[in-house]
């Protein structure tokens, strides 16, 4: 494992360095430097109890705001809250964010990124390999809900297997319902392709997945709780270590600039809107009351903050950032 | 070049890996992973205009919340404060951020960290190591003021220049308050060993600094701003560059969660409370009305925010993150 290692983490040098890693000669004093051209590799650590939890970007995809983006909203709305968080007010910036649990030595990750070649997204093998861990030394997936940016990194550009040794854990009521030929040939045609996706993704771990049921352990401290409508199956994880813990929301609030302070605003994204919103506002005030420390998917990196009533909505307090992880 | 990076990037793997880079051998699978222990280097890149910027985080102190930390409020206050920042009311957590500039192929620092032996603070070099940036590619160090957490890293432990070839550049008027023998006669006892600080850090630069002046130019879209109160000769710095700006305001706003919603409340580190708070109010409200992005050396990691007027003071909206700087 040294010598893969050492190769990821010359490989992330690329990703890392500027002029003096590219291997450019001794640069003279008061020539230019170009400029680096690209953004270091974003992981943050930082503690749960006894678990230790490394955020890694995935990336962020940047795109028009679409005209029904929150469906039970008017687009003058959505361009205020996005100009309120001092956000461009015709795009929309979505952020994923990856979490790997360290659990007494079990390296467990929570969701798989959009996978695909590194970009904009599809960065977190990359990051991974910055890190100093091999794909190999993953030991355990766990799956929140089937959209494509949450699986499709369990697979390789070349369809194999990301995480080779990894047990795969998918909800069981999620794949209830994208693998039942029914559901897919009920499903309106825009939405036929996720069933093809789900059935690809999961094709090459056949008979080797593990689905796992709803409030159980999937790893220890690690409970999976029911939180449906953002899909059928979609799943957060209540975290709890030596009297710490924390909540992953997973999808149960998309952008946190438009969702956290309006909880039921509905993103084009829930499946079934007013059950993600009741949801949604349900959750959130518990874990508003009970001051609970919160990851979110889609919040901005590192995706981990606390949420506080406001209006009839919650205000998002980022955790402060620990650069020396005490 | 190469070969210092090369160097400097092997040893910030010690910082940034896991297991794997540690030279442990091949990870049965299956077999514990040890924990990191340890943070990632904190660093983070974004433009201004054609400006390439790094934040890189020097680290973080947390001490026991001194009685008087706020001079004009009630310890009661000081904590509902921090309470509803979700931080602890009894200790104070100040993160240190320095950065650094590519303006045009030329590598400016903007103040220097704490220095010393690297831990919780004086973590810039050891950053700067594993992004591939050399101490002789700093052509230019610019001071905002002469407190010991932004001068202190100007010096290695030996007490040799930290930046070799860097031209270092302070406030006029701050050298002339700290460097005036009359001043430090005068002072309490308690800030004599800040005077007797930086005459010990500037020693070796004897003969080779250049001071400047407020309203002029200390780099190519880099303005100096006096902005006097927290020092007598504290300096922040008005940045532009193909049409976007930012301010970079150094201490004129201490921890954000204090002093960002209650700008009128005075820091103890304010050597004169009531113009540093007059200086900030104005500032700010400025800052505000403009929607002008600004960095603050003891915001949140990655320190880059908007601040959005919000009864007397204003509210804290950190800069999105992103992952692939587009």
């Amino acid at each position: 494992m040294f010598e893969l290692s050492r190769r990821a983490l010359l490989a992330g040098t690329a990703a890392l360095a500027g002029a003096g890693a590219a291997g450019l000669p001794l640069r003279p004093a008061g020539a230019a430097t170009p400029a680096a051209g690209r953004q270091v590799p974003s992981a943050y650590r930082y503690k749960v109890g006894d678990v230790e939890i490394t955020a890694i970007a995935d990336g962020m995809r940047t795109f028009p705001l679409p005209s029904g983006f929150v469906r039970n909203q008017t687009p003058e709305a959505v361009k205020a809250a996005l100009k309120a968080a001092f956000l461009s007010d015709t795009q929309v910036s979505m952020p994923f964010t990856v979490l790997l649990l360290n659990v007494g030595g079990r390296l467990v990750l929570v969701d798989t990124g959009n996978g695909g070649e590194p970009g904009v997204v599809g960065q977190l093998r990359g990051t991974l390999g910055t890190l100093g861990i091999a794909p190999e030394a993953i030991d355990q997936v766990v799956i929140s809900h089937f959209h494509a940016d949450h699986i499709n990194g369990l697979l390789l550009p070349d369809g194999t297997p990301a995480f080779p040794k990894a047990q795969v854990m998918v909800p069981e009521p999620e794949w209830a319902f994208w693998m039942d030929e029914g559901q897919m040939s009920r499903a309106p045609d825009a939405m036929k392709p996720s069933f093809q996706n789900v059935r690809r993704v999961f094709k090459p771990f056949e008979g080797k997945l593990e689905r796992y049921a709803w409030d159980k352990e999937v790893a220890p401290g690690l409970t999976a709780v029911g939180t449906p409508g953002h899909t059928p199956g979609h799943t957060s994880f209540a975290l709890e270590s030596n009297f710490e813990e924390m909540f992953i929301q997973s999808d149960l609030t998309s952008i946190a600039a438009l969702f956290v302070p309006n909880p039921s605003w509905q993103v084009q994204f829930d499946m079934d809107g007013p059950k993600a919103a009741e949801t949604r506002k349900a959750t959130l005030d518990r874990i508003a009351a009970d001051r609970t420390r919160i990851a979110g998917y889609h919040f901005p990196f590192p995706a981990v903050a606390h949420l506080d009533k406001a209006g009839d909505g919650f205000r998002y307090v980022p955790v402060l950032w620990n650069p020396a992880m005490l």
